[in-house]
């Protein structure tokens, strides 16, 4: 099941039958133990191979052996991240281990936690940049301040919107920043932008920069934004979910040059660093314990001032959740199993294969790139039938363009043989998106890949 | 490692030293295999062992073998929870075993989705109800609306605090209301608080009762609490994260009698019904999709809208989050493993064990129950050590008595024997409160948890 390239990435069932074949219902009486191992069988059978090396889906993949194994231990010991009490190896070990991340990013010092997913961590920054700017907002809400403006780019991730539907702030009054063609925030229109939104009397107080933007894996300029962060005194996050592995490698870390300038960093080691979901970090340059101020509800049940040992190492008043999974330790195994040069190995893996991918892509014909050549490992393009070749000038071009990715996405899915998106985006109309970031990808499968496109869609 | 009761709960190091045993530091180079293999075991010895039969610290205990097989099964095959595309199975199974625990709550139709922790699935509800009365608030924040407010008992979780701070409400407008001497909420003083913050100019939208407080295990009355959010126009959540699964039993149900007539309802199964950390439903009665309207961001990268399947499969836009874990599976199989007979088994056997300690307890000398006879199965308590018993009238009994629960528990967690937490609350100094929920507790146990409490405490 876990890496035999001879199996099917996914086994279509239409939902009906998959629900008739699963017999999901729950019934008062238990079942027999061979009955069980059925379900177990039937439920792997269905379920998507997402370590297969032909899902190329989403932006995680793959597997590492030494993190499903701290996966395992963690759900054998079951317990809750936010006391030493009750998980001492736990809080030393995402100390070190969020420690270590910081300084990658640029920090001997800081603060962080792990979050349950990038979403969750762009909301403890957005809550964070706040509570710095107004910290009368915890006790009073938002009642007390005047009307915010957040700053984001075209291409950020829909997190930045989410949060703030979620946290009151509103989503008109997030100002979508301009991108170039590669999808770079332009800090030309950013610093408009903050005038435009001072001139309606919002007060800016957060740019939500990104590294490797979730389809074509940009990163903004983090130089230049953090300059006007700088000036305009705004708190400087930067959504490296996806992009922040980048910084394991003494080759591609020039990618965010500027970060360490940044308050505030999202980086989810369960994407291109394999760990499996969960594992995202909010890390921080704050030492003024700005973390604990703002999320500390000071419960007297689980934090108890009269304990015999030194109660900062209690994190729980960090947080905004109460019981937190364990999500340091797939990390620092695996971490302490190949070491800082194993991570780096793998992200330079990753960028020498797209660049193999794309040479090859340029190479074939029907095959046409969105942009000249990817600055990450999404690589983005349009498939172009036969049929449509030669007739980007015919008025119906970009309609029937639009046609062909989810139909190769259907009958791909329907076969089975492989897994990867599709989106439009802008003006741009239905594209594909792969992402290279599995160890257990091969030039073979790179090369299957691109005759299985041709093979799906060439009739269309 | 999982059961032995000849093993100790914990091996408590100073985390100085813990540090030091674990060797935490990640490096350059990766390790030998006979190396990780220690590290494993290392992290293994030095945790808590949760599901160890004299562990009662937590609202989470013990651990069943369908649960965790459905956890390890989960881990390997590593997916998210948004789309049917990539999670066939958990998003049919997650609408089953969604489906399931609404029934027992009373409904036949309804919403819900399973959510990071029983404090996210209360912001949930927060979120939800703001914008059921103000939709407004998501596009253009809090400002819009005039200054509102949140009811809930002085003994309910703290989450609701974390989630005013968080959702820009502001923590002074959570208005607790009093409690009776067994910590339920009285309902009179409700409606005079109501009163006292549209005095102020707030405006009521939501009502967080409970049903299980975390200290006292107190259930909320909700029909007279039903009656007033009716009168009131106000959203009724019911945070039943910890006494929810009293659903499970035709003996106990009664203790959340009118919980159909909420609007919501948080269930954490991995607290009673031990499916392991994380579990926890927020369940909802609307079948307007409010869930989706609240939370949506239309990623158009994700939720494509010429998919060749029924979209509203795609259960992300329901979601704060974008990748969410699978937390049904461990749920659903040990659901199918004893059926609803052998989970109301579990529920009813933790309520006999609870009267069977009770009654034990109040034969012993030196064990002073809070309250007569626990409504669930916290089993709140002061141990009185010999010199302070017939002492109460003298001047420093309580302050005397406040530090005996920290020693015992400094000696208890140093010896490793067993665990159980402690806490002040209101005006009653720092008492012990025992959780009765793991199948694998014996009598035996529990007289040797009161034997150890009076070894620990009695020369005090």
């Amino acid at each position: 099941m876990l890496c035999c390239t001879g199996l099917l990435v996914c086994e279509w069932r239409e939902p009906e039958e998959l629900a008739t074949l699963l017999d999901l219902e729950l019934r008062e009486n238990g079942e027999q133990q061979h009955q069980l191992l059925q379900r177990v069988r039937d439920v792997a059978k269905y379920s998507v191979k997402t370590n297969h090396p032909r899902f190329f889906n989403q932006l995680f993949a793959g597997v590492d052996y030494h993190a499903l194994t701290g996966r395992f231990l963690t759900e054998a010991l079951n317990t809750s991240q936010y006391t030493y009490e009750v998980a001492p190896v736990f809080v030393l070990m995402e100390d070190e281990v969020l420690s270590k991340l910081r300084s990658l990013v640029g920090w001997a010092q800081g603060d962080g936690i792990f979050c349950p997913g990038g979403t969750v961590s762009n909301m403890y920054a957005m809550n964070l940049a706040r509570y710095r700017a107004f910290p009368e907002v915890k006790l009073k809400g938002q009642w007390a301040l005047p009307r915010l403006a957040v700053f984001t780019s075209q291409e950020s991730h829909y997190s930045v919107m989410k949060a703030a539907a979620f946290q009151g702030i509103g989503t008109e009054n997030v100002f979508k920043v301009k991108v170039d063609d590669r999808g770079c925030m332009i800090t030309d229109d950013l610093s408009e932008k903050i005038e435009l939104a001072k001139s309606q009397g919002a007060v800016p107080f957060l740019v939500h920069a990104t590294s490797g933007t979730t389809v074509q894996g940009a990163f903004d300029p983090l130089e230049p934004i953090a300059d006007i962060c700088d000036r305009q005194g705004l708190w400087m996050h930067v959504d490296a979910a996806w992009g922040g592995s980048v910084l394991f490698s003494k080759e591609h870390r020039h990618l965010m040059r500027g970060v360490e300038r940044a308050d505030s960093v999202t980086w989810n080691p369960h994407k291109m660093m394999l760990t499996g979901l969960q594992c995202s970090a909010i890390l921080l340059k704050d030492t003024t314990d700005l973390l604990k101020r703002c999320h500390s509800a000071d419960a007297t049940y689980l934090f108890q001032q009269d304990k015999f040992y030194d109660m900062s190492l209690d994190t729980g008043d960090k947080s905004i959740q109460c019981g937190r999974k364990v999500d340091c330790l797939k990390l620092w195994l695996m971490w302490k199993a190949v070491g800082s040069q194993g991570l780096e190995e793998r992200v330079d893996r990753a960028f020498a294969h797209t660049r193999y991918l794309v040479e090859k892509m340029k190479k074939r014909e029907g095959f046409q790139l969105i942009g000249k050549q990817p600055e990450f490992v999404n690589v983005c393009f349009w498939f172009i039938p036969a049929s449509l070749r030669g007739k980007e000038n015919s008025p119906d071009y970009q309609d029937r363009l639009s046609k062909v990715a989810p139909v190769i996405k259907e009958r791909m899915i329907k076969q089975g043989t492989m897994m990867v998106g599709y989106q439009p985006q802008g003006g741009r109309v239905n594209f594909f998106r792969m992402i290279v970031i599995s160890p257990q990808l091969s030039y073979k499968d790179m090369t299957f890949f691109l005759d299985e496109i041709e093979r799906l869609g060439n009739n269309l």
